[in-house]
């Protein structure tokens, strides 16, 4: 995996793809499953994640204040249904769903190795967490895999129904 | 246009669509695009969005405490790119983009007649607009139109670069 600059960041959060969360607690790694999550500001990158008291990474995160979210393609499909299906007290996720842990830069939760971006977060904000399970990020380490083309990311629509990427259209815009 | 259930509203968001924002201030109705925006809750549908305090809409959703969120189909991508790229206050979007306003039942911002989906919010917390520029936003009625029959959105990858929904996966899932 290669640095990608942070600059960059937004451009793979905000179309709104699925993403997998670790974060690494007292009880070891952890992955989750996440679809709520937004981008806040563009440099530094700042992002917005809902990760509710009942999901078994909240503890982690709210211990650690640092995570990881990874960026899965759609050949991953698979893998991250099956982990937003289970509960991360009861197994270890990535044996169990065959990803590999990779040691990041910055943070203690591992980075995910079939991810094909992989963002490196602290916690930098609290107060929303106890009306609306919501924590804000701060990306501090961003890696992108090269090898990995197909870059395809899936979008839930509910009960296991996801949008994958199609083509894209390129407008003349001012926006960043 | 028909009533769309609230509970179903997230099934709209969650994907991740780039979407418009109306309100309707003392200079009369406005549009913007936006993409920085998340669920929060499913029932009662609730959303955090990011409106930046440069934005000519922000003053009116601030001081009305209402607006309305469209979602566009692919078709509407060239109004969309426009109405990201001018400024309310110098401009009537609605005619300069060929758009419908039409009034909604709980909120006095428009919908947008060319939209496939309305939603009406109220604004329920600015706790996080000083920071963040973050509203959070109740869903209290939702619209969908039934006679267009595509829907498929469009996701922001940065400077005018959209990708288009695609082809759908369905997995077994026991996530809403």
């Amino acid at each position: 995996m290669r640095t990608l600059a942070l600059s960059k960041v937004y451009q793979l959060i905000e179309p709104g793809p699925v993403v997998l969360l670790t974060t690494k607690g007292d009880d070891g790694p952890n992955i989750m499953t996440m679809s709520w999550h937004m981008m806040l500001e563009f440099e530094p990158p700042r992002i917005a994640c809902c990760v509710g008291d009942t999901d078994f990474s909240f503890a982690a995160l709210d211990a650690t204040g640092e995570c990881v979210i990874g960026i899965p393609a759609v050949h991953l499909a698979r893998k991250v249904v099956g982990i937003g299906n289970c509960h991360g007290n009861r197994i270890d996720k990535f044996a169990t769903f065959g990803l590999t842990p990779k040691p990041g830069k910055m943070v203690k939760a591992p980075l995910i190795l079939e991810c094909f971006a992989n963002l490196e977060c602290k916690v930098i904000d609290r107060r929303m967490v106890r009306d609306y399970d919501v924590f804000i990020l701060e990306v501090i380490q961003a890696w992108i895999d090269p090898t990995q083309k197909s870059r395809k990311t899936i979008h839930h629509q509910g009960y296991g129904k996801f949008v994958v990427d199609g083509r894209i259209v390129t407008l003349p815009s001012k926006m960043r």
